[in-house]
């Protein structure tokens, strides 16, 4: 007998089919004597259509930001309730909580909320009831009461805030993917399924990562030492548990490899090298919302500056002229843009004690004949700008590498 | 300037473009100086395809009716949202409301609640902040912040509680027809629109007026002194004032004819007369929830006794046991059903003070060869039982006897 928080995506709540299975799974656990708190999102593609029907209400103009949020929180109320009812009609007692019934309260920051804090009690009354607490994911309310979305991915979020709350045995997030994979498979079908992995290699994995579990639930798992278990909605296949580290998980040097496609280079060359320049550039796309991911400053022969920083390519129209503001408009000057790069990362707790690891990725690089554009390195990743023509053959080269098609525990 | 609360029905949001419509007609109101209250029903459709998801994920059981309330309220919040955006797009600072946000206590008779109180308090801060508030209609929440919904049609209900809550000046029903007639005009083309109709006229037209305006908020707004305008949501033109009788409506001896198709006639033949027999059935149909129209006794000439009643076609099923159980099985007994009937009625305040109305009705019938089946009255109702296939003749035979399609003041 344990309680466990279970959240189902959209695809797993996709039409009444799916809601019918997600039902039967669910009542599985309470047959065998669980406390069971659901959380859901709304049925895949419901947020979409809600979305354009108040940017269309807007007719062009920004939507007020409160009432998209009063509006996408439906979809997440429509799949509790039916979650609820097909539960009921199993002899299964359930109920649909929402953010303001849960009192889920949230900043103010409408579509993008941050959950503040959960009170447990009435989700407590309803467990103690016989019941299973069915929750609307991704939706809080602020001090005002005011309806509040945690942004999209939220109810992963949501579920890991109440495993936490609630002080729960395990969070299961069930997906339409069965685990986190040592890289993508479509491009090394020899990936393997990791079947456990550290909060921080799973952060660093983001690229990877983001496709299976919520960067912020990651954060909110380690934080509160939530273990995550991340499976497949549609098998009953043991997925990916996301967890504390401990030796097993240490003794692994590389854990995945990452290839990020989302990347933009800039470049501002010919710079003579004057303090506080690379400063003034940075605050200048801080202060436009741009994060920078890399960023690599060399002093070439002639004493000039080359910096070098990467943002996403949504963002690279933005930077351009803030860059180009920000060196000002003198002909030694030159800003030039890449969007031909992309990331390829390897992750791993073992780095932190095991030296060259970077080195013997640089070496697999260049035995593959890849060039090396820009480095970066973390406690626990190496990444690497490289050529985007190039991008999959380095994910499978340092997959083959590293060996990460053999079992996890060969150092 | 004025306080003015507002509802458009599902057909007024039906459509982004019927949105902007409704959008355009509240930002007129509010450059006029008006404080304005706007109640929503769902977009025309929504509710249907809610409750059909939720009859669908109980497999073919009753649905919970807590999680179908929860579930069928998305329906309202989504356009109450829609419009705010729409609002506010247009310059006209304007904030969504829910059940739980303006504390729209009700019952806990989940599909169908009724409202025991509203606080007035954070509508006045919407209002008071210049901004127009959206308030999504047919939903509260009950003592234990359960999600409530007041049954089909709700929405007037919650628009009349809100204007008598806040003691608005007027309560604008906007629909998708332009007012109330004297008869249906399907059945007679000369039936009018009738400009002022008291409560008690309206509540008696109720197979009428249900068309137009939901009995319930009728009643309520007859409680509170409301004044409820009926009228249009796509033209300008002035519909029906519902108001509190004064002597120009008095001195109207017939308001309207109504024509009930849903009638049934339940008839227990032959029975001798037995103290407590008529008790004895009705307490039965009471039990099991089933209304009894008219009712009629007669002696016949061999000291027998013939008990007829009228029920709704829905209910005769129900009924034909219970009818049976209650009279027992002796040969002497017996039950007839007929379904080939409909009510004609007239309706008028002046009735209390004219004498012989409901001989002049029955000469009109008369006149028309249509035969009657049973008459009941009341203070300012006369309804006749007749054959169905008579039904239409009658409506368009008392309009014209009662000369409906002149102007009203003819008494």
């Amino acid at each position: 007998m344990a309680l466990i928080v279970q959240k189902f995506g959209g695809t797993s709540v996709g039409s009444v089919d799916r809601i019918a299975t997600v039902a039967d799974r669910v009542a599985g656990y309470r047959a065998r004597g669980d406390d069971v708190v659901v959380v859901v999102s709304a049925m895949a593609g419901e947020t979409n259509r809600l979305l354009a029907l108040g940017r269309e209400c807007a007719a062009g103009g920004a939507p007020d930001p409160r009432e998209m949020d009063a509006l996408v929180a439906t979809g997440e109320q429509v799949s509790s309730a039916l979650l609820a009812i097909a539960l009921s009609d199993r002899g299964v007692p359930a109920r649909s909580l929402l953010g303001h019934q849960i009192r889920m309260r949230t900043d103010a920051a409408f579509t993008k909320a941050r959950i503040r804090t959960i009170d447990d009690a009435p989700l407590r009354r309803v467990l103690d009831a016989g019941r299973v607490a069915v929750v609307a994911g991704f939706q809080g309310i602020d001090e005002a009461g005011n309806i509040t979305t945690l942004g999209r991915g939220g109810s992963d979020t949501s579920a890991v805030a109440l495993a936490a709350a609630l002080d729960a045995d395990l969070c299961e997030i069930f997906t339409d993917v069965d685990g986190v994979y040592t890289t993508d498979p479509r491009i090394e079908p020899r990936a393997r399924k990791i079947a456990r992995i550290s909060y921080e290699e799973m952060l660093e994995l983001a690229s990877l990562g983001a496709k299976v579990l919520q960067i912020r639930s990651v954060e909110m798992a380690m934080k509160h030492g939530v273990a995550v278990h991340v499976r497949s909605s549609f098998s009953d296949a043991e997925g990916t548990l996301v967890t504390e580290e401990d030796e097993s998980l240490e003794a692994i040097v590389v854990a995945g490899v990452a290839l990020d496609r989302d990347v933009a280079k800039v470049t501002v060359r010919g710079v003579v090298d004057e303090p506080g320049l690379a400063a003034k550039i940075f605050e200048a796309l801080a202060e436009s919302q741009i994060s920078v991911d890399m960023i690599i400053q060399n002093v070439s022969e002639d004493g000039r500056t080359d910096v070098t920083f990467t943002v996403t390519r949504g963002d690279l129209e933005s930077a351009r002229p803030i860059a180009e503001a920000a060196i000002g408009e003198t002909k030694r000057h030159a800003v030039i843009f890449d969007t031909d790069v992309v990331k390829v990362s390897i992750v791993g707790l073992g780095m932190r004690s095991h030296a060259g690891v970077a080195a013997r990725m640089f070496r697999i690089l260049g035995d593959a004949g890849i060039n090396i554009d820009a480095i970066s390195t973390s406690e626990i990743k190496v990444s690497c700008l490289i050529d985007e023509e190039r991008g999959e053959d380095a994910v499978r080269a340092l997959h083959g590498g590293f060996a990460l098609h053999e079992t996890r525990n060969d150092g």
